[in-house]
């Protein structure tokens, strides 16, 4: 069973970190087919943190799970913090098959995105 | 003379900052039709800084800057800091029409890059 797990930065701000579970909402109910699991996890500031994100998805019977930083750059959070995070899970449950996806930034459609919104205002 | 001014977060990896220069030159030559200025500035940590980036675009003969937060979600950095710096630019040059765009977060498209990002590897 194949889990996806939104990984933001968390905010001090809870409605910034609420925002990021109504997109998981939405993302459940979009990606049900391919993803019966699909939960969020902040790498700090809220919880869950990502081990305990991974921990939910593994408790709700995922044999696979999908490591997706909603993220906008290879910064250190993407390239080291996200991995270490991973590895420490991947050792605790070896026979789940847990991978880290592109970052949403690395997709070539953000610049459509943002040419979009920039005719939005605030 | 419209200007888009892309605001990133900025980082201590140079690379990452690389990587808004790189998306801002991909945006220049995209949206040259509309806008013949297109900069970028970071939040913090990388330059130019946001008022910095506002005086590029105004020195670049800007009578228009849209200043496009490359932000995924509406925390601090949204709600209070962007604002604050561009109001103190926006004092400088009243003669100059800067107006704050929709950050990228904001786009329901966001989740349709997110669900095809989760099929391609880190």
């Amino acid at each position: 069973m194949k889990a996806l797990l939104v990984i933001a930065h968390g905010s001090r701000r809870a409605e910034s970190n609420d925002e990021v579970r109504r997109l998981t909402d939405t993302l459940a109910r979009r990606a049900q087919a391919e993803f019966p699991i699909v939960c969020c996890g902040f790498l700090e500031l809220a919880e869950p943190s990502i081990p305990n994100g991974i921990e939910q998805c593994v408790q709700a019977g995922a044999t696979e799970v999908v490591v997706l930083p909603y993220f906008l750059s290879a910064g250190r959070h993407v390239v080291t913090d996200i991995p270490n995070d991973v590895r420490g899970k991947q050792e605790q449950y070896p026979q789940v098959n847990i991978r880290i996806a592109a970052y949403l930034g690395a997709h070539d459609r953000v610049t459509d995105l943002l040419l979009e919104s920039a005719l939005i205002p605030a």
